[in-house]
């Protein structure tokens, strides 16, 4: 009975993307349902899995937004 | 105080529809809000319901997406 | 494939309950997944529901916990 | 490491405005990382906060949409 | 800036054991982590994974809970 | 309407504390209601905040639980 929700911002990570991919998004639906049966038995069957994505503009973190704070990071990289 | 979330896969259930209808998420509140009412009392006016379509290939079960699981199904019911 | 979390307080609304019990919880299973059958035709068998259980301390209205958002409601009402 | 999620009903509550504005997501980030930093001295870099917005029709209060629910309230006040 | 929330019935599937081991954590939360990073490619430091363990009665599928829905399933299977 | 759930690691934060105090709560729940108010004028009265503690063994980030995650970053930086 397992249900596991995936919530990743929504941009590309795979060349020319700019959302994740339907590959992508079987990958990780396939690779979650793997692990819940390897670790804990749990059948394919009754593993539920919702991938939410969000735009850039709603997920926060460093109290600015994503691309706010990649551009910080960068910076203090540089 | 209750606070009710109804996740279902974004299709049409009725006819002719992509999605699930306005009269159809008005039954859905109405429903949810009648029996927090029935079962334990809570008034309408202090309980949320939100309702989240999720697009079908966001949605996994049988470790792939909610189509590949209906064709698999098809497959072996026939 | 609906996956329906419900969050109340914890509670008793029954008499001589400290806490949602266990025909209640019964009853809120029962009626959400009829719901979701009669509304979006989705069985039974593929409709999962959560009961989450929250202190009174946890569960903020009117910018303060529920005990205390009552008593002032109390004390309008009075 | 705190992680927040904020749902709202996507309407526009600055002026001109048909959803929550860039100005206003920025806001809701930075108080929200700003008081768990304040309140449980949480570093605001392993604080996530992630912003839902939410159709009005998929949103329910008093057993009907919200705008439904305004309707019925702006009606009991005149 | 993964977020994965899994939810899973508080029980034992390990030997002797009456909840989620902390080994099964650990390689739930390693496993996701993981997966996030060969299949997105998310850092592990910035993906946060949060276990959730709900209690048997809280829990329905098949429009009962889940010992109910299992003790079903049982005897249909004889 | 808006709801806003904090999840957080049980631990204390305050002195002598081993979870989230009462006080620290009423922070958050005034906190988060007073700038839902602020920047999108949701009255308090329709703002719900719920408050969810999880233990530090089901919290993962680096791949590893966060006691684990600490005690690298504290190795880290001696």
């Amino acid at each position: 009975m397992p249900y596991v929700n995936i919530k990743v911002t929504r941009e590309g990570t795979a060349p020319g993307a700019t959302a994740t991919t339907p590959e992508q998004k079987r990958a990780l639906i396939k690779g979650v349902s793997d692990l819940l049966f390897e670790v804990l038995g749990k059948p394919h069957a009754s593993t539920f899995v919702v991938i939410d994505e969000v735009d850039m503009e709603n997920w926060g973190v460093g109290g600015v937004t994503v691309p706010e704070y990649r551009a910080q990071q960068a910076k203090v990289e540089r």
